[in-house]
């Protein structure tokens, strides 16, 4: 098996402050968990930005603020940042963050409740998303949340209407309205990606951490932080990003699964 | 197992007679069409209603003249109208038909991609849906798309928003967005269903007549109709609703389950 | 999707003539079943031979006798000699066929339960019969009731114990005591086979349908027969193999697939 | 999720202290490594004997030897003696520990290859240690190495030839010739027992740690041990049962799941 490769989704658009003091919304506070996270064994951190107030924000200057921030701090981490945004955004606002070419950003493949409201990804809005990344020679992270999503990237890769083998998918499970976290359901997803293909689990809520350890056995990846869960236990918030991703790499050392360094994580992601 | 019911979707909001001649826009030809699929072993009708000019409505008018016209001419069949109607409705628009009091009524279960459209349930509407129908006495026949439809309808049916058990769930496989018709994906959802509830299969296009054969063998029922397939094989229009229906008899009969009668069927879903 | 081959089970080791007066023993009564289901679609005829009282044996000279009687009258027939014989043969006994260097023959792949008796296929027969095959270049046709029969044949495989890709898997359910005969199961065994594999399904007993058209829609090839299934429907005996073989047609044209005549089975196998 | 309870296979029949010098093989090393497993936090232990110099036996002296003297120690820890024996037994060698009515004890539901050789279970023997246990009321621990055992079971119980609801099962996966160790085929056949079961997963060799992962977040119970693997992580012999059983503990704290005592796992398993 691969050595395990970890992702810190260390803001999302979502939390707040309110809910758990360590949320980071300046850059100094992203570079702060961003650097935690990788401090602890997080090969990725998987980005999105805020206003100073918190005010989720596609905004690709404060994308290129913190994403050079946090290069500085750790040069040789992995970032993928969000084309996700926040529900009610436009595509072009979602987009902003592609102008900077990074080497990875995430593709979300199809529509879906997200608890009371839509979260809207059309096949139009794929097929630009695709586009673009294509033309900027991106790796999207695909992220499907139902099997539909997966079907669909599936068809639009065989069409080249967005980038193809070796794909990179990411398994959201959990949210409230989409498939739920059973271990289960994340094996019927897995057994039904290309040969070749890479893939992470992010459980939401209370089942990061079994989606960690399901991840960790099956030989897939795991993402963990902020965006997905708040909490290192029932009722204890976790201080960082840092200690959700300590506790990944406790259980993947339990498992007898090793942690993928940067240079690692892009060898097995075929980034190099 | 229990005989197997047949649902004939006769109509349809997107098909044309463009498409096939034989789709029904007016009551008579609506009429035409049911008793067509009813002769044939039918024993539901799933309704969607259109102006004579083929626009789709969810005139409540419209629905009580079809249904009027529909129970003179085969008077025990069941009616399930739709409250999905077309893309664009809003949900009073949809919710018309359940004024009439019928038996059942669909209540569609997420929001999804239906092509480059996005199909929209949100979970208030869904609450809307359900308050109605159980006010009015309506037993809803639960469709979903993807996994996380099912997982939504039985968390809302658990907090008493929706109509509980005994449930009808109605997967509807391989619509362009949604999951893939595949006997997998059938079975993957039916085996997450509460024990107890019923169960039908709606293939799209040419999985019309493979999930057909899947429901009869695995001991779910059966949705066929213009709504969902135009064709009785490669190439071949069907020129009728019955056409179709009378195809699923013949593969049931090949496969050793009988045909329910509407009383039959009664019973069977817990209607009587 | 490939065309459809169907295998006729004409005989069986453990089914009589007091069970259906079909059942054939002699040269000539095995010539005349292998006909009838040539003549109804069958690309092969997989062989079971017996003494002119019934008894079942695996001779050589009995193989012999009813392969070359049999290519006299088709003689483009895939025939597939039986290695499995009847419960309590040693291993020498059941290999008598491969000394007649055939197409192809069928290699269990574990040892089981069937019904009150043993089906023994020990991994150091397993070895003996998978180097007769390499040996002689017999294709095998993999036989598995369980899950361990896929993986333990799998495995052998990876070794070089056992004839490689492209490999063609036989799976037999609903033996008392084996895996039981549901599309779930079916397409959970399907789903772990390595690429570029082919697949039959066998149901037994009043399985053999509803597998066969699950063979059908899931684009696998379907075998049935005598030894296998003695009805053509609930109650009613098949009159021929024949009938049996003509049964799967009729459900292979009503779910659009067409049926393979020798010549492609060959090259859909890869034996050509 | 109810409490986590930890068997511990302290001894088995076929590992010898060549393998690992803590392998118990004297009464006194048996109690000893019941010990701890049972301060670790094991609830449950599974129990072969041995005579002094390694050789596995039925004998139920040695039995009531080894039972009387670890329930001197550890009063209340449940003890699941086996019927299993080892490779070769007689059935009613193997039966011998039923005699002392113990709460529990191993039922094995099938035949299989187990390595080289044959784990025999036919069904008549299953018949006879069914009976057996019903008349001397104790509760069997149902062992499925496959599908097939599953379902075996399940027909036995209905036909009320072995003890039935609530029924715990025990899947073991990893034994060389029957149904590998994965998530996905742990998941497969949990499905299909019926509901109000318990079960518990056991991972051979390096299975050992990932099916306890799954089975602490899939809801169900985990069995380690030496009988079923000797090694504490790759390279690193297990000094004691009680190690591994700490490692399972850990895991589950990790994982938010809470362990139970015997008196819980009474309850849980429907023993008291």
């Amino acid at each position: 098996m691969e050595k395990l490769i970890i992702t810190a989704a260390i803001c999302g658009a979502e939390v707040t402050k309110e809910q758990n003091p360590a949320v980071p919304y300046t850059v100094s506070e992203i570079v702060r968990e961003a650097k935690s996270a990788y401090d602890a064994g997080a090969a990725i951190v998987h980005l999105h930005v805020r206003k100073d107030d918190g005010t989720p924000t596609q905004s690709r200057e404060r994308f290129r603020e913190c994403i050079d921030a946090i290069k500085r701090e750790i040069p040789d981490v992995i970032l993928i940042p969000s084309t996700g945004g926040a529900v009610g955004m436009s595509a072009e606002e979602r987009l902003q963050p592609t102008e900077l070419f990074p080497e990875m950003a995430t593709l979300d493949c199809g529509t879906c409740n997200f608890g009371d409201e839509i979260f809207d990804n059309t096949m139009p809005m794929m097929r630009i998303f695709g586009k673009r990344m294509l033309e900027n020679h991106i790796k999207p992270e695909y992220e499907c949340f139902e099997m539909g999503h997966l079907d669909t990237i599936l068809n639009m890769a065989k069409k080249g209407e967005v980038p193809g083998a070796p794909m990179q998918f990411n398994f959201v499970l959990g949210v409230p309205g989409c498939t739920p976290a059973t271990v289960g359901n994340l094996d019927w997803m897995v057994r039904q990606i290309p040969a070749g293909s890479t893939w992470t689990v992010t459980g939401i809520g209370r089942a990061a951490f079994p989606m960690a350890a399901a991840g960790i056995i099956m030989g897939g990846n795991v993402r963990v932080g902020f965006e997905d869960n708040l909490y290192l236990s029932r009722g204890v918030l976790a201080k960082s990003n840092g200690e959700l991703v300590d506790k990944v790499v406790r259980l993947a050392r339990e498992l007898g699964r090793e942690i993928a360094d940067p240079a690692e994580a892009r060898r097995i992601l075929g980034l190099a």
